[in-house]
């Protein structure tokens, strides 16, 4: 729990009220009582700010609420209201540095500085950077590098060869480095293709639960510094993400597609093989990508064309039946005239 | 094995035909043999019925078939069948009580009466029912609370300070309590929101294999009582979900959506973050709910509309073709009229 | 690392040029440098093969290139590479046989031959073939019978009584054999329909990271000989895959749902529960299969049509607006006749 006062000094902002307010936690402004610290992001929540009962509100500078309780005032109330609600959190939970008496590490294996939890594997030549956490059940495979200060939590499966940069962290149950799929079809079978790549995971990548991340049939499959990958995602072999794009819980990234830097997929979008998204493109949920997409558009639909045509296409759509009455009509005065 | 004549006396049903059948097993209609039991759900399945070598068949009271096989009249055939389904299946795999060897239980933790499989982390502060089982390679963060007779199949994780109900089954590689996906987009880069709530699984719910409930940014993502989830769903941070919902396999649920009671998702389909969606809702498979739902209201389509509009769009497009050519006949007649 | 002369032997080619060049990698034309080797599948990539800088080339009998580098010419250049990726390929991580000191196999399991890595748990009853490699993590509960040179890759999870073919390969973190997602309405509650069935799994599957083939209500879920699976993908209870088909990244596969042979599924197609689709037919990307489809054809949409439609029906909404024009001049047009 910290004072109002404490939170007013270390975020470097404004004090309108008790500075003796204690807050332990941070909550929404309806659910927060006098206990929590909310806040107010843009002049639209200010309605419900001024019925908020919670106990401190972190508001932008030119703000002014007639309000009961302190307010703190800061240049960004959204940013600010992160590092608070980081010094509040309920602990996480972290592993033990060194190794548990239930994993198994590599003879080989560089762990030194890491902390490896119960049942976590460790293969042989693979290096672990200092401060990473590999929880209960996580898998390394052979000649895998991780940088420092990873996550890896519990039942990741990280697969031979690939690397990791520093702070990424990847939840529960992901796979990282699982074989492309890629099958020649011959005689009637499907021949496998060996996937013989490997995946690069850049600095300050985070990738959700039970998501895939696929190999590189040569080369590698790359994933962006800075990006963020939802939960159930499959990234395909050879894709290649590119730096800061946020990719939506159930995206489908077909193979060798590639995302410039920022780009934004909508949940439940796919994007076709070999397709390239621009810089900054953003793509509706629940689209498919089946052309090469410039910088900075913004496309929705099955398949994706750019959202005024979609809007305009759908429009369209919903007035088909008074259309058609319209045809039966004109049909009609036609058929008088012709008489 | 069983004979008609106990099954029917345990069903409380009328016995029409020899009781000295033996069944040992359920199977269809199609399928069954004469050592098997099979069971008439409606009338639409009496022609098939009819040709059943069904040794046994549970069928309605007033149900009358000319079949050489024994009838056990019942009052509901479709839950007779479930209960008969359960007195003859083969062993569903078990954990033995206390904890096992290869297993790891914090020491403060209170599995007392629980199952602890092998490789299982049980982590600091959690507590564990009496009759539940945590299959090999399940994971339990700390502080979780876990009610009576639930089952965590193998390798599923669930993170600190998750609170599950009773009789709550979680199929293997869930995740439950990973990280809501929440950053703020701040100088060309993603900061992380922290995730500080958590996830409340309330008594008899049913999760799915490979599915992710994430926690909630503040406060918690509740699934209601009797819901049941079918598997790879994502339901994203802050959702609330009601009692007694049918989530079928590949749903996504965004972030802050609430589901009121008994709503029904079909597959693969989207929730889009903060919708509201009614009781009774039901959505159909490959939907995108973009708006409010009303209580008992059918849905269809991306975006999701009543179903009865969905079918006249969808049947204006079957046509337009045909339309296009009246169009152009129109105005040739106009065309010869102007002449 | 190998000599051109020592491939052109072993694949069966016509050397052109120097037999003494040493490759070490297979590549792409673009990123293949001296030491590695690429392959012209087809004459469309003759522009981008003669711009490459690869040391050696494989490429069809017929074709000439006025390459500086040495030539392989073989019949089928496309299968000839992925035998050269596996001769070339770096090591693949294997799991050592015997019993791995940290896995838990049950006293009257049979894994004679087999390699049980650490962290593993095989249930009582199971046989598992000789040269099949559980990964760490991997789950095989009791009475499952496993055949020869399977992999399961880590953290892979095999309910009881499941069934494996020869040289099957499961990837990651996927469920074989949880619970069908299957409930009977009840006063307001869903009733669990018992899942007594299993599932069967034939020699030369597939199945990529993070998917879920769940066991029948009775009887069994088959995946057909030589089927491949990617990644996040549902194959529900009952349903009945046929031999070589191919099922891309995270469609869903409804209950008692069919495929006959060679049927392809683009992916994120979801088919609907009990649907049939014949051999050898192709469903485009993101479609829904609510009907049966007939052997051979191609369809495509929500709900899916024959190809040639969907694209005839997609033409139509595009042009939409330009028709509503027309519509608009000629009630000019009759408007003007009136007078």
């Amino acid at each position: 729990m910290m004072t109002a006062a404490e939170l007013a000094r270390r975020l470097d902002g404004l004090l309108d009220g008790s500075g003796e307010r204690v807050v332990c936690r941070v909550d929404t402004l309806e659910d927060a009582g006098a206990d929590a610290l909310s806040w107010v992001g843009s002049p639209e929540f200010l309605p419900r700010a001024g019925r908020s009962k919670a106990g401190v509100l972190l508001v932008s500078e030119e703000c002014s609420l007639p309000s009961g309780c302190t307010l703190i005032h800061v240049k960004d109330p959204d940013l600010a209201v992160c590092r608070v609600a980081e010094w509040l959190a309920p602990t996480v939970d972290r592993v033990l540095s060194g190794v548990h008496p239930l994993a198994w590490v590599s003879p080989d294996a560089s762990v030194e500085g890491a902390a490896v939890g119960a049942h976590v594997f460790v293969g042989a030549g693979s290096a672990i950077g200092t401060g990473t956490q590999l929880h209960p059940g996580a898998y390394v495979g052979s000649r895998v590098t991780i940088g420092r200060d990873c996550v890896l939590w519990p039942n990741v499966v990280v697969r031979e060869r690939v690397t990791i940069g520093d702070r990424v962290v990847i939840h529960p149950n992901s796979t990282i480095g699982a074989d492309g799929f890629g099958y020649l079809p011959r005689d009637g079978c499907h021949r496998k293709i060996p996937q013989t790549g490997t995946v690069e995971i850049e600095d300050d990548v985070e990738i959700g639960a039970n998501s895939a991340v696929d190999r590189a049939r040569t080369g590698v499959t790359r994933i962006g510094r800075g990006t963020k990958i939802d939960n159930l995602v499959q990234i395909a072999h050879n894709c290649d993400v590119g730096e800061h794009c946020i990719i939506v819980g159930q995206c489908g990234v077909g193979g060798s597609a590639s995302l410039e830097h920022h780009v934004i997929l909508g949940g439940q979008t796919a994007v076709v093989d070999h397709m390239r998204i621009g810089a900054g493109a953003r793509v509706a949920a629940k689209s498919m990508v089946c052309h090469n997409i410039p910088d900075g558009q913004t496309i929705r639909g099955v398949p994706a064309v750019e959202n005024a045509r979609f809007l305009r296409e759908q429009a369209s759509l919903r007035k088909l039946p008074k259309w058609r009455q319209e045809l039966r009509a004109l049909a009609e005065r036609v058929k008088e005239l012709e008489r």
